[in-house]
């Protein structure tokens, strides 16, 4: 779904709870307010009286879970995960959370992110007899831990030493939930309250979702553990300066979401106002591409002073069932997803904001469907830098050789697109929208905008990307 | 799903194509376009070489046709319809295009509307001897059609000039495409061109959506007439002044849809603008509430010079499989469908715009939502005037009783719901913002805001609301 | 499925019941155990307070019903009816019972046979104003019942006044369960009691499911009327002579049912006996065609004093989502629903008893089947007459072009389906094998056998089959 | 399904198919005549170019497969199983084949039987550092392979020789297809032809199915291996005595199939005869359960000169969609799945064949059932001697404290179930039945009527009945 518009994609949602009645309900909508993060799969693990049973499914949550009897999934503790999946990988036995039973306990695990070793460390643990079921990088991790021993904050921390990339892990071990943090913090991960039960999830939205309150960020290399004694924090590598994924912002996470202590709609906004500054351009209105570009438009206009207007809107019903009209239809000018509306772009000069570009067919599209409407002039103002370079911490971008922004000029991409001019924000203004406190903030990773990775591949083998 | 949020239902759109190859594709896709006017049931039926085949089947737009093999509905004619069901006729069976089969030749009906003597004919007809197997009244003019012989131009009028409300009449008989609509003009209908071929429909997003082009409205009591001569134009009632549904500009229809010449967004933008300036107040920013009030809320903004920002955020994935969150999980914190930004309205003095207020429940559970998400004052404005009375013309309010704008005065509202200051646009205010040229608008139908119906009911039978 | 093996269809089961608690649910039992007379879609309509509300869809009575909540079905009067289709008739608007609603009072209807007439009253119906929304002949009975009045015992004997042909109909009127035989008792229709309800059904085995008892059966030409004051008989037509439909014991009924006071398997196993008498032949076993001639072939092999074994398999998996295999997968070898039993024919003399012959091609392929699995020799005795004629009285069997019994000798049918022998069953032993005791059997319309046709058809017109 | 009836349950069912261009669709259809091995779940792995790839689900084979497209499981090599699952593994991992994938190569397992050391052996693997994805003792072997390093004839043998139970093993590994047997042969395994390919399945009705051609047996400790060099066979083990299942043939198997060169219809036949020379009795028919004792009853009919009748009938039509009817419907005299057939056993003495007692609940339950149909007098008698152990070879029937058998005496039993009298099969008589040729068939294992088990257990823990 995502896909087709923008050719970029989250990597997963993680949810943990541990202390509530409820547990397992509220880790569906939790999950549910994370959709966004993955819609391939989604699954639930939940630990009562330390016996771990769970349920998975591909599919959005809705249907993943819609036959299910959250009285089969009780239990103070739970754990869940939405999945996006890559090539290769997209079969259930994939989906997590992956459960473990062991003779003498059960263990779980979900994973956002990317781990950049896990083939050689995979090549390391089958020649020492491990067997695997999934083709996941996060079975490693299961591997690792187990083959150290039992699973405590030792264990863990000398598995997770062993791993390089960018992740955001939750392990469930009987009635043990651990929240791990990768040592840049390249993917979000926050810790909130509900009542006296604790709640670890990739966004703020799912607190907001569940009515929780949010506490704290999970800090770079921060291994938490939270049991019957309460939380206790373990460190498992130096705390490096946190270099939260731009992309969160720019394009993945919800509007809603506070990520590092930073709201991601205000953000954009500023996206919106800083681009406006450093590319006006004369025009009657603006207008955003649905719908992760609307609060970077509302921006641009009130900076602009020009009035925001509703020049393209989404279908809200296109969904799995949804019978994607044929070529022929489409050029018969069957629209898919998005429409333009000429009752407000015809015979006008059109702002049109996007958040970005990866390969730039969908934004020749949109261009083209605005000037079929009428649209005067369509002038292209792009919320972010160029993308250059491809993602090894579990954003699934196009390669290299897709990637519009690695392979042209801005003019050259202009041309392509059909628009009358083009811009796109400098990495000075997209730093500036984003970090608001240098203090807590600390920086961003604008990796694929600058080929600059705050953890660097060794070898071929750790640019081959795999998934969550 | 709207009756949640509202309390106000569209009911139904209909679509009818004629002289495409693909006639049954073309209408699925215009019936989804139109998903938001009637989400119990759909339908199409085909006409090839005057045989008519059809499908319908209640659910969504998507969810009814899955399965279908377009192949399966060729022919160049198609009708279809989406349909809202109001309590007592949820059956498969009221789901449209009724069919009528006779030996000598098939009839289809697809209806938006509310015939107000429906009773008053059905109980005549059924002395006859008629017999119905539907309780929607839209089969009655189907029994007043055929009783008068032949179905042609002339007993088609015949049938009209007896039945009396608010309608857009859809009707195929044969290899022959028929639309009507009232002697007001109440109800939205619009004819457009796609090739060769003709397309009629409630909305013009439904053009928009399969390439087609508008070409002119339907008229106040006018009957279309298309077949392999073209489209004919009769008369079937003296051409009055035309008073489109108010609720359609402030509500129900599509931003992108122009109705009667004047485009939906454009005229709630300028509701928003005008309330404004009609009812200032010092605050920090503007927000609206999803999805129909964002484009008030960005005018009111605009007028105001305050910023538009994302206060209240929608999730796109609450759908038919969506678990409700229980009573105890509600008071729990857990969120249906609107979540507020604590990031953006923490701490801030709030103007909150709606579009409208039915009941006032979902207005107070808002605000109340707002106020928790630490917004420190919430000052609500209504972009069109209190509702007072019931609609006889086919949308689904609720009752008198329950009308909060019917028993209190303003003050009382904006003290249920919580608000520290309320303000409604006044009956000029939203016909300003409706009516462009007074040549072509005309008027607009405000019954339910004003009492005085274009159409009068002439006793307590006529009152009762019955469905489309 | 049956269709497949036979060619022969039964066309629907009828289901009704007065005056208990269990009213829907007592009737999708009763339905299901006459699952085989309609397997394309199933109805359930019931009566409360002279509310009439139904459900009814396309499939097995199971996947008709498995979301249905029999709460929302309470009342104490039900009517039920299983269908098979034929062609032209495939839509969901032709499932049973038809349910019509006037302002006064409601009505439904369920039929099993065929109307010989149906097209000239339709004609005549529709001139005079009557619109039909379904293609079956059933409609037309409701249309002459409303015709004439209130639906009462009279204006019902004046309908069935009008109708020529086969048929058990059910009437639900309000609170009033009406049950009608055709004057020569063609189809099946019997009346049981459950404490104080009343029951009536096409099959006994609807009784003995629903833990009811056989009262007796409804006679030819017979009306009854059951309400608050008990069961009452009228008669709209002179009593006939009963001349059930033999086909009813040949194949298409439960073994277990009785019909007009004889058991099904009993009979069978009557005819299974005189065929041996009359084709006996030197062989070393005898097997019968799962399921229908399983009863016969051990009639034949008691009479014969030959071992009867498990020659063929059926296997019992084979449902609607079992994926047929294709031309190729079959000429490899793969089987479709039936399979020989090596082990069991291998080298032997095998006496394969079937109930009948429509088209020959699946006795072709059954003979194949064995000879291809060892069988040394292959006799086929048939356990009817030849069908040699169609049938008006809604049976669904092959046009008389295409009966291999039509246009063939025995001999050469022999020949066509590869037989080292074949003998059919004569008419006298059909007869004599059915019926017990002429005061109550009477007689037995074989009409598809002797072209002897106990209602006439009048004209061409008559003879088009249609569907019940 | 079977487990209401009955109480016996087999444990899955095994298909592997070298060489085919079909092999995933032969594979389907295979499993689909096993479908009576297991119902719970189905999956098939094939590999292509060394890769292996599948799909497995809960549910019956038809609707696992029902949307699963055999192009995208292309490949000449298939392995599929057919899964019975016992409490506590019900899950879909433990759906079988289980697939491993390491970085240089696939790995699948299929598995019939039961592991009496699983647990101890995986108390040991664990402690190694090894994980657990299933709670099946399957998993255990998978370790135990990949343990002793690459998967090669000598480490499967090696494996094979750690485990102690019943098994009939299918190892797909890359491109190899291995079958193993354990060495008392207790669970069936052929091996059959079709075209150049090889197959091999649990029961010979799968060759009959697709069109293969029987072979011979896999041999007690044989360790087959089928690749490009055709079939070779190894020994892993001292060819033991042959002692096959004695309730394959009794009740678990599909007549049609041969076990061990042993046809089960005939079989059971002779079990029936045995019977009647047994324990003769004076009555007027013989009826048998369905469907399993048929074939017995048949046989005992023969035997007797008595007729043979069809006195209890089976719903065809009761499936997963069923609809249960409650204690109240059924106190009411709602059948379930059985009917009695009152027309054939009023007033008649009645000699009911069944194949086995386990707990005595559903023979009570029939003999009831007749008598309430005006049977005169019901005398039981069961084509196998009484049940009086507990099986630890992947037969999941009661524990001891239910087997009716085990606790009564056959008087007793007679008395719970209210026969006028009853008989079991002698052991010697049932071992007749079922041995044709000693040097052939050698022995079965009856030691869930003897209590002597060919492979004992060394202590309680082995006693612990796990799942295939």
């Amino acid at each position: 779904m995502l896909a087709e518009i923008k050719g970029i994609n989250e990597e997963c949602g993680v949810f943990g709870i541990w202390g509530h009645e409820k547990a397992a309900e509220l880790t569906y909508y939790g999950l549910h307010s994370m959709q966004h993060r993955g819609q391939e799969g989604a699954g639930i693990v939940v630990s009562k009286d330390k016996e771990l049973t769970g349920y998975k499914q591909l599919g959005l949550v809705n249907d993943v879970f819609k036959q299910v009897k959250f009285d089969d999934l009780n239990g103070k503790i739970a754990l869940g995960h939405v999945r996006y999946a890559t090539q290769g990988g997209k079969g259930l036995e994939n989906v997590q959370p992956l459960l473990f039973q062991s003779l003498t306990s059960g263990m779980a695990l979900a994973h956002n992110g990317n781990l950049m070793n896990a083939t050689a460390l995979r090549e390391e643990l089958e020649k020492e007899g491990s067997i695997f079921q999934t083709t996941s990088d996060t079975e490693v991790l299961a591997h690792l831990m187990k083959r150290s021993g039992e699973v405590t904050e030792a264990t863990i921390s000398e598995a997770l030493n062993r791993v390089k990339g960018a992740y955001a892990y939750l392990i469930l071990e009987d009635d043990t939930l651990y929240a791990a943090l990768d040592p840049a913090g390249i993917r979000p991960l926050s810790i909130g309250r509900i009542g006296e039960a604790y709640v670890v999830a990739s966004e703020t939205c799912a607190f907001d979702q569940i009515g929780a309150t949010f506490e704290r960020e999970v800090l770079p290399g921060e291994l938490i553990k939270i049991n019957q004694d309460g939380l206790t924090s373990f460190r498992f590598a130096p705390r490096g300066k946190r270099q939260m994924c731009a992309m969160e912002y720019v394009y993945l996470s919800r509007p809603d979401s506070d990520l590092n202590y930073v709201n991601v709609h205000a953000s954009r906004k500023r996206m919106g106002k800083e681009l406006a500054k450093e590319a006006p351009v004369d025009a009657d209105l603006v207008i955003g591409v649905p719908d992760s570009s609307i609060s970077a438009a509302i921006g641009y206009a009130e900076e602009s002073k020009l009035p925001y207007e509703m020049g393209i809107i989404k279908n809200r019903y296109v969904g799995r069932t949804f019978i994607q009209p044929s070529q022929e239809l489409r050029e018969l000018g069957v629209k898919m997803k998005l429409s333009p509306v000429r009752g407000i772009v015809e015979g006008k000069r059109v702002i049109m904001i996007d958040d970005s570009i990866v390969r730039g067919t969908t934004s020749r599209r949109i261009v083209i469907m605005l000037k079929d409407a009428g649209a005067k002039e369509v002038h292209v103002r792009i919320a972010s830098p160029a993308i250059t370079d491809p993602c090894y911490y579990g954003i699934d971008m196009s390669t290299k050789e897709e990637l519009i922004g690695a392979n042209n000029s801005i003019e050259e991409i202009g041309e392509i697109i059909g628009a009358d001019s083009i811009a796109y924000l400098s990495e000075e203004g997209l730093e500036n929208a984003i970090v608001k406190d240098k203090t807590i903030n600390q920086g961003v990773c604008m990796a694929c905008m600058t080929g600059l990775y705050p953890v660097a591949p060794a070898d071929e083998k750790e640019m081959d990307i795999s998934n969550c």
